[in-house]
């Protein structure tokens, strides 16, 4: 086992390595070319009996682990969401690394749960969130969605499905569209609502939820005998960055005494840019919120920020306080029973780092240059008409098709931009990913991690000009 | 922002650090003394317009947050269970902080999928679990349990439940004891159980389960018209270490076609000293397991390691395949598909630092001295008849109760307790913890922090003298 004097000597090497990594990462492929099995062949069977020299396994590390590495943190990563790392994230993970605490009540470090009630405000008053509304830290957002669900669930049902099951309640239904992250389905399905009783709502030709259409469904299940208890709106759709709107949603939420959950897992970080807040317009009538700061705030991963507005139902519906945890502080927080989780990392202290190592002014000016880069990445896209843009372009989201005036016939359409994707992203530079919305294949565009620049938006274009060329000749 | 060159001199500040702060952890009382609401105070009410410096920060994270900081990895640290990080749990945060990867999928970094599955097949093999588990990695034992129960619910639903709800399967009951830990309960309200059908079965004089009694309501539960689906097994409680019969709930739960799950969240790291496998005898009749390399496995939280037999049900219990998460890849494993979250930290990789770096038979030498430790802490208090074990001492852990002849009074003699373990705790070398058990209160003593010896050992059964002495003069 490592000695001090040994760790310290190592850590200082890691560091090395990882300010090494993160200057050159260009020098590695976004996505690495390994096969499947080809590391776990590579790797004993079993643990070693004794103990190995540290130098030793990082030698491995190296050569064993980093080629097995899709490099998020590589400017050309604009596949999914981007999820930023940044230098005060790594100094935060670090030095919750080196304290290894827990932070599961206010007794077992009380920095960790005041500090993360600080920082939660911080980012609602930030982001555009109005008072009434208070964070918790969860790991990720499809945690934080079914903490919103039990919760709803436990209101509508007075608390009678956490003490007696589902009797009387089988027929509770929920709302969302079919571009709502398939997390709220899953989410659904382990509290035990069912995929049966998460209606996908119609959506316009924007991919947003058609409110109109919302409210007959939901009159025509209450008149079916069911029981509608919640809906989801999603600010900035995981396929093409749809937002539903929040204020007609909101107004059909109040009126029939409805849940309303709102998930901007990716595009809430864009509401430090006051021009966006226009979408949360209703965010007022809405019960919990959420955004990962882990995504498009600079964030080390995992950082889901869960904003709720009733804090007593929500400690109401997942507290327990067994013997052998009893508060021996009265009024303080204990963020075991703001979700499901016992144990919590120490994630607040990352997200101080980052926001006043930043600043908000300078994460604002991080976000605008990222919308400004797919700005002039649609401007160039958009002078040849053999691109399209699929959806609204809105924050720094493109999804495009590359569509030939000779080519009608839907199949063929989304096979060439399937080997137009694949031949992007074999030259080693770029990381996009594809989606398929209403039948037509996109190609998304996320120019959103840190360090992205406009040359690499300019070599993305020509890369995705010669992949044309060398696919249609 | 920082710069990289910044960065690198920064992260060699906090390395250095880290090594003097655990070098001279001592310095510090366990548990502070601060008061609620100290910190936030201190804090400015909104984040900063303008980027800070690093090093102005890094300044009030020592003069504000470390003075409110319980001390995990303090040797004095005997409360709740131990939550040992390492030095090579730290590096392995470290690098994986650097690389900031998402290891959801096989693609988004196929190192991170095979390392997981190569670690924990090393796991299985090192701590005794039989051939027909298969590892993942959750953060929580909380998290794991929940897993469970979600695929237990499944199986006997034939998915119905998934599907559509709770129809025809509200009477669901499940089985543990009072002293299996409470995120069984949490896991079963969350799931959509319900408290009520949580059945705790009586434990004997050593607080495990008895199975004639779980037997018996099975019974009773069938005849009245209910539906027993699954045992919670404990092996090593958490208020008093004690371990279910495995083997005789086993057959039980054969016989009555029911889940077993077995949480031996901090044993489980015991197993790895063969003189305890007789505990899990029964164990290849579990459907799951889990336990926790985050407790007393010199890995840093969070790290819960979830065994699970039938991988096909957890993963068509979990999976969903929506269009922007098309796998590119067959025949990989996909771990969001064997547990709620999308994303999941790449925690492999520390594990895998731990186990090398270790090697089996340094973990053992660690555990087994830990456990010589607790037995000197028993044969020397029980030379004081005033001292009562109040439960079977198994592996490292003790609970004790001071017990003057000249009081007989139940309520006194907690009183009595509380007040000492106050006092203990209020001379900042250990934390302790109490809990209460059928009545009686208990002083827990786990002795299981990486670096407690002979010499702590020693100071707290002074201290605890000394205390009695001082409370009841």
């Amino acid at each position: 086992m490592l000695s001090n004097e040994s760790f310290r000597k190592q850590a200082h090497q890691v560091v090395d390595w990882i300010a090494d990594y993160l200057e050159n990462i260009q020098q590695y492929p976004v996505k690495p070319t390994m096969t499947p099995g080809a590391l776990r062949a590579q790797l004993p069977a079993e643990a070693p009996v004794d103990g190995e020299d540290m130098d030793k396994i990082w030698e491995d590390y190296l050569n064993l682990i980093v080629p097995g590495i899709t490099h998020w943190q590589h400017p050309g990563f604009m596949a999914l969401f981007p999820s930023n790392a940044s230098y005060p994230g790594i100094l935060g993970e670090l030095a919750v690394a080196g304290l290894g605490i827990n932070a599961m009540m206010w007794d077992t470090s009380p920095s960790a749960t005041e500090l993360e009630q600080t920082v939660m405000e911080w980012l609602r008053k930030a982001s555009g969130l109005p008072e009434g509304f208070t964070g918790v830290i969860h790991d990720t957002a499809s945690m934080s969605t079914l903490t919103a669900i039990i919760t709803a669930r436990e209101r509508i049902s007075s608390f009678a499905v956490n003490n007696g099951g589902y009797h009387g309640y089988e027929n509770l239904v929920m709302y969302c569209t079919a571009q709502t992250h398939y997390s709220i389905e899953k989410g659904a399905k382990a509290a035990g609502i069912g995929a049966a009783h998460v209606r996908k709502i119609p959506t316009d030709a924007l991919y947003a939820m058609n409110p109109t259409a919302l409210e007959q469904q939901i009159n025509a299940d209450i008149a079916a005998g069911l029981q509608p208890f919640m809906v989801v709106a999603t600010l900035g759709t995981t396929s093409t960055l749809a937002f539903d709107p929040l204020e007609s949603i909101a107004e059909i939420c109040v009126a029939n005494h409805l849940w309303l959950h709102v998930d901007a897992a990716y595009a809430g970080s864009g509401f430090f840019l006051p021009q966006y807040r226009h979408y949360l317009k209703g965010i007022t009538k809405a019960d919990s919120y959420v955004f990962n700061a882990h995504k498009w705030l600079f964030t080390n991963f995992d950082c889901s920020c869960y904003f709720v507005k009733d804090t007593d139902l929500l400690i109401n519906t997942f507290s327990a306080n067994p013997d052998y945890l009893k508060r021996t502080e009265a009024d303080v927080a204990q963020f075991k029973d703001w979700g499901i989780p016992l144990g919590r990392r120490f994630r607040a202290l990352k997200l101080w780092f980052v926001l006043r190592n930043f600043g908000i002014a300078g994460i604002q000016q991080k976000l605008q240059a990222h919308i400004d880069l797919s700005v002039h990445f649609r401007n160039t896209i958009q002078h040849d008409a053999q691109w399209e843009l699929m959806a609204p372009h809105v924050m720094n989201m493109l999804c495009i098709r590359y569509h030939p005036s000779s080519i009608n016939d839907i199949q063929t359409l989304n096979e060439l931009n399937m080997s137009l994707l694949k031949k992007i992203n074999s030259d080693g530079r770029f990381y996009l990913s594809g989606t398929m919305v209403e039948g037509n294949y996109l190609i998304r565009v996320v120019i959103g991690q840190t360090n992205v620049d406009q040359a690499h938006v300019d070599a993305l274009i020509s890369l995705m000009q010669a992949s044309v060329a060398d696919i249609t000749k």
